[in-house]
């Protein structure tokens, strides 16, 4: 007799898998998963192909929270130079909460060491959408290089997430001084 | 009766930590790093505390030529801006090759999440160093603000680092212009 997953079991795991391997690393066994979920892992492998497709779920399923954590509203009257400056805004109250570790995507890419591991293609597209963020306003707001200057926000934004998450460094005085002379240099006033 | 570890074995292992844990992350497991050391588990624990001690002993090991890789000789007639450019020249290069996975340093500390943890402190100590080099630059160089420089070239350094590792990015076109404008909008012509 099989019996299925029950409700919530695949809500529970992608929650869990967010959670602990954002605080503990890619690393973390399926039973530690398993069991801050209450999900049996008969029931994981009922979900999940594996341990691989659970995180890679949990990195798509944590997507629409990130857009919407670090992006101005598609309907504002700011500027493209603002509305880039959100986003920094935004990186710098994030990386200030104290269980701040970098950004999840670039850490989750650092740690896998694989390009071809379905999680780390899910990074790679989900931060690939934030530097096409950068590349469309650059481009907008007129800048000379918008190929250059979306590539050094993300070199920013990723610089950043991963000194302030390490606790090397603090975003303030850092991140808008250094965004904002990188926007001046690219004529983007 | 207790047998010493036999002459090389500090040295295999130390070898062993720093290639392994870079190619395959700080979750490496110690009968890995002792296999690949052909050094016995017992010898292992004569030689190290721990894993973790053995870990922090072998990125400062590296450190040395950490530095010679990266700094240019203290007897040179370079500017200060030409001396800091070369630190960025030498990444590039060094960030070229295949096997590149990114600043050992700051790999460790974002998979070891635990900015107490002996290999930590090791990495936090070199980078450190690094970053007081770019202030020394700075200083002498005449820049505006000389800390925030140095904060900002190790956000490059660091940032440049991680995307490239994980091949989000390549070098060209992209550290040498963001170097340039950062020294530039310090005064560092």
């Amino acid at each position: 007799m099989t019996t299925e997953a029950k409700p919530g079991s695949r809500e529970r795991l992608l929650e869990a898998a967010a959670r602990l391997t954002y605080r503990d690393g890619v690393g973390i066994g399926v039973d530690a998963l398993c069991k801050a979920a209450r999900v049996s892992k008969r029931s994981m492998y009922q979900l999940f192909e594996s341990k691989d497709e659970l995180l890679a779920a949990s990195l798509e399923e944590g997507a629409a929270a990130f857009v919407a954590g670090l992006l101005p509203g598609t309907d504002d009257d700011r500027t493209p130079r603002e509305r880039i400056l959100y986003v920094f805004d935004q990186l710098e109250s994030q990386a200030n909460a104290p269980d701040f570790l970098g950004c999840r995507y670039l850490t989750a890419q650092i740690e896998l060491k694989d390009n071809n591991h379905p999680a780390s293609r899910v990074a790679h597209q989900i931060k690939g959408n934030l530097t096409s963020f950068f590349r469309a306003e650059a481009e907008r707001g007129g800048a000379g290089d918008p190929d250059l200057l979306a590539r050094q926000l993300i070199l920013v934004f990723d610089g950043a997430s991963a000194r302030v998450g390490i606790k090397a460094d603090t975003p303030a005085g850092l991140i808008a001084p250094t965004v904002a002379t990188l926007l001046e240099a690219a004529g983007m006033r």
